[in-house]
């Protein structure tokens, strides 16, 4: 059944993550109930989410291949949970620990960089939203005129949630924005045309040797660029959903990828899709689906990445909206006000265990089940109104 | 919200168990969704389920109110995932170290010890299976002649899964038991009648001090005095299910029970439920609320400790079975022929992590969720059937 040398539901098999926040916690908790051990390596110094459960944990630095097949030396396979880990440096890891990593690293290739990403995607023809590399100062100004004003500057690596992307509104602010992202400093910086759309989606797909799932199309709502809700199905048209989810079957087979894999979308007021992002790991968007479906992205990435069958994707409710609870505070991490939250039936709250919260950290998130979205999503909403981080 | 002076949703919380099995670490994986710590104090030296998902782990001394309280000073509350500490143990370390325990000791005090056990629950008034104490060998005889053969001998304390237990045909099958039981050695044995029944039915019951729920009643499927599946919603009529519900809150209320409590019934076909056991913690019984039920058995469990409101238990579908997979041989844990059992949708396999399996040893159970039992339950049996472990 399996398609490792070992068989990955022994009680001794180790399931390592690159990376120790929310993500990897979450999808190290679905390795348990396999009945796996977990590893975890961590650029920080310590106080990780994940290593808080797991003996198994080791810090060290994402630029070192060395530091990473020290690691992998002690698992039997590796995962990312970021992609702050350069893909030639994963390889290195893999080739010198002989322990495999998925998503591979030529998977990792392709989309590694914000540019590569976009050339890939185009390639294999899906729409991605307008785009340039600005080499100089000059194409700041030729990119306003083609596609107009404000746009986007982005570094073409490393940037999430908002950071390393620069909203520009005229010569003067792109001029800045070019050298605060590096532009300077030889760092790609790619301008985005802002979009006209209706709705923000995402899909998820889970992918290996055995086949893949597709997890329902979501609309994720964002404010000031970071991800506050989620409501799923989307409040669009079915046959838009099923294009979506169609693109992300097609982007992840056309970097081969193995593991779960994100996707985020701009609807055009024409019903036109724009690939914007994506992700080659579980992804804010698909919270929702630990209760939402009948198996979360998190064991799917691990049943992905064990090679594994994937388990079905059916949503448990005709309605899910997922609130993510940002940091309220600076102040030592706890959870005041979630009385109302944990009372409502079917409402799910999922705290993160990081140790400090700070305004806008993402620290916990809750979804809520129902049978009908808007009356849903309001719920959701007001039942984690109080809540103080 | 919280009624213990710290708040439970603190990034440093620790709740700790006391056992490191299957159940502390079906418990321990809903604590950390909710962000804080787990602490496991094991009585064997290493390698149990609990410690291999956490850095906190200690061993030592059931039998020991030092060692206990010298863990319990780590932690902000402690849990029980057996019956094998006394509870004047348990109130001492509770007492040396002022960290709480919950199930509390005088709630265990109960019920620790069979005979009490029934004591207790015969005078809230709820039907227990017929009994007695038996205090010389002229007994086995007398309980014979009142009660019919066979019947059966327990060990007041410890027994689990049939051990402890002897099934005896005549007075010299029993006179070896009470001799193999310890009935020499001062230890407490009684005699139940054999009671003829139907089906062996069974409850759970989470409440602290925000109020209880209860789950749904469902039906245990016993092989040599082992529980080897469950079918939820009991195949039984729902004033049958609602009765045992009714009887397993009143049994909680009648311990005082904070925590999570199982109850097991005989019904008679007279129509009448004879309580025959309880379990003052998660419990086997309650496997298949893990996708089952809105609220899984763990989450409750650990929502009870830390003074939480309690979740809905509610099933998620009409047919939820639940298959004990025991261990088929004895090598290093490993779980072969899984592959059906992973490609049925919304079939869930849960792997405990322990490292060797001996035949008949609980090593991983399945859950399968359905629209009608009958077909629901032969489909589990069928997609497990070949699984070897």
């Amino acid at each position: 059944m399996h398609l490792m040398d070992k068989n990955p539901l022994s009680a001794d098999f180790r399931l390592g993550f690159l990376g120790a926040g929310q993500l990897a916690r979450m999808s190290g908790l679905q390795a348990f109930r396999y009945g796996i051990q977990v590893g975890v390596f961590s650029d920080r110094p310590e106080n990780e989410p994940v290593q808080f459960m797991t003996p198994h944990s080791q810090s060290g630095s994402f630029s070192s291949s060395d530091d990473l097949a020290s690691f992998a030396g002690t698992c039997d396979v590796l995962t990312l949970e970021n992609e702050f880990i350069d893909s030639d440096i994963l390889a290195r890891a893999q080739e010198e620990s002989g322990t495999p990593i998925y998503p591979s690293p030529q998977t990792f290739a392709l989309i590694e960089n914000k540019l590569i990403e976009k050339k890939t995607f185009e390639e294999a023809g899906i729409d991605v939203t307008p785009y340039a590399l600005i080499g100089d100062e000059d194409a700041l100004e030729s990119f306003g005129a083609t596609h107009g004003w404000p746009y986007l500057l982005k570094s073409s690596k490393g940037g999430y949630d908002g950071f390393g992307n620069e909203t520009v509104h005229q010569l003067e602010d792109a001029r800045e924005a070019f050298d605060k992202l590096g532009g300077h400093d030889g760092h790609d910086i790619i301008a985005e045309a802002f979009v006209d759309f209706t709705h923000e989606l995402a899909v998820q797909v889970a992918r290996n040797e055995t086949g893949h799932v597709v997890y329902p199309c979501c609309e994720t709502v964002q404010e000031n660029h970071i991800c506050v809700a989620l409501k799923t199905p989307a409040p669009v048209a079915p046959a838009i959903q099923e294009k979506a989810r169609e693109i992300a079957v097609h982007a992840t087979e056309a970097i081969d990828g193995k593991g779960l894999f994100a996707f985020e979308f701009f609807l055009t007021p024409e019903g036109k899709l724009l690939l914007n992002e994506s992700a080659p790991r579980p992804h804010n968007s698909g919270h929702y689906t630990i209760e939402g479906c009948v198996t979360s992205q998190f064991e799917n990435h691990v049943r992905a990445v064990m090679g594994l069958p994937l388990g079905a994707t059916d949503l448990r409710k005709p309605a899910v909206a997922m609130i993510n609870l940002l940091g309220t505070d600076q102040r030592d991490a706890q959870i005041d006000h979630a009385l109302a939250s944990l009372q409502a039936s079917d409402g799910h709250l999922h705290v993160y265990g990081k140790l400090d919260s700070r305004p806008g950290r993402k620290m916990a998130h809750y979804t809520l089940l129902g049978n009908e979205m808007e009356s849903t999503y309001k719920k959701a909403r007001e039942v984690t109104r109080a809540i103080r981080i």
